[in-house]
């Protein structure tokens, strides 16, 4: 059995677990308090983060190199476009979200409301989550142009870039931190991608101390 | 003419430039500082980032993606594994480098001692500089014990986990930061990667205010 090492916000864990439901593959979810260092973890994975992915007798690390392993070892529905450059603009904005808007919105939303609370290291920090709430109105823009000029964010087709995305959207969404009302591209995009029977686990979580608003799991939010 | 904007201790645009070398493609180098938001800068490039690679009539962004899609469009000399797992091992390790190291070592030594002082922001931060000392030497010893037992980095033949990691070495090599006395597996490897004609114009590299040691460029060091 696939077993996939993971906490339920992260946007990084959330899209190997979209990827996986996808393609249909089945995986069994453990729950890893990744910063208490536990041993046998720190074994199973010496850059100590999370997803790890227990699968065809490997420790799989790093969720872009999960990613793109799962989607060429199991192609059916492909997740990536068949030529260099649409593969080039799908890797540009996975690599947006998971740097760029990481680094700009969810280290500074998420992380400060509920990372450090489950944490134990403080309270948030005003400034940055201030600035996140910021940077997330330009971002939604950005998301909003391209997907004027695109059914989805790396082109014509449904791929890893969505998932992307989307991961960084859902687990904001879950505490609250996403205008929908800023743009009706987004919400739209977000509404598909969101009523895809491989969402249905994600809308399913539930953080112990953080319960998610109404609207979260509701696909006519 | 291919044209990359760079700047030249930057492990991200060396990354870029090696994989370009290798495939003997020309490439014209800009040097761009970032750091100044230079409007036409920020036209070419919303992610206000480095490297940027204008090559095929397009402008493209994310150093990961650019060298995916040099390996697909250019596939010789081939930089990734033909198979899967060798191709999802290449980029653990790229990841490893340009996210873990990146952010314990290269941010710690290079970014203090050398980025704030061309940026005019401060005087490098003595406890990161600590740190990024300490973390280099479990570094250098996870890269001896990949080393002890594979060829290269990422398995039997060089690629693009080779680059990634020679690129932040070798930028942390022009101001001093790395003890090749530590490991002989490591100190080998750099010496036959340094020896590489892909590798001349990054040992060729002048910062002005930073002169790089002797045995930078000298490949019996």
């Amino acid at each position: 059995m696939n077993r996939l090492f993971h906490v339920p916000l992260s946007p990084f864990c959330r899209k190997v677990r979209l990827c996986m439901a996808e393609k249909r593959l089945e995986v069994e979810l453990v729950e890893e308090r990744y910063w208490e260092q536990d041993p046998d973890f720190l074994r199973r994975n010496p850059a100590a983060k999370v997803p790890i992915l227990k699968m065809d007798g490997k420790m799989m690390a790093d969720s872009n190199a999960i990613c793109e392993y799962l989607d060429e070892k199991y192609p059916e529905p492909a997740l990536m476009p068949r030529d260099a450059d649409g593969r080039y603009e799908v890797r540009r904005l996975v690599a947006w979200f998971d740097d760029k808007f990481h680094h700009e919105v969810t280290s500074k939303l998420l992380y400060e409301r509920v990372n450090k609370k489950l944490m134990g290291t403080g309270y948030p920090d005003s400034t940055n989550v201030k600035a996140g709430a910021k940077a997330i109105k330009y971002h939604l823009d950005y998301m909003a142009w391209l997907l004027d000029h695109r059914r989805w964010l790396g082109g014509d087709v449904m791929t890893m870039a969505d998932f992307a995305a989307a991961a960084h959207l859902s687990a904001l969404d879950y505490i609250s931190d996403v205008d929908w009302n800023r743009s009706e591209v987004v919400k739209d995009w977000y509404a598909t991608i969101k009523s895809r029977p491989a969402f249905r686990a994600i809308l399913a979580d539930q953080v112990p101390g953080f319960p998610p608003p109404a609207h979260y799991a509701d696909l006519d939010f």
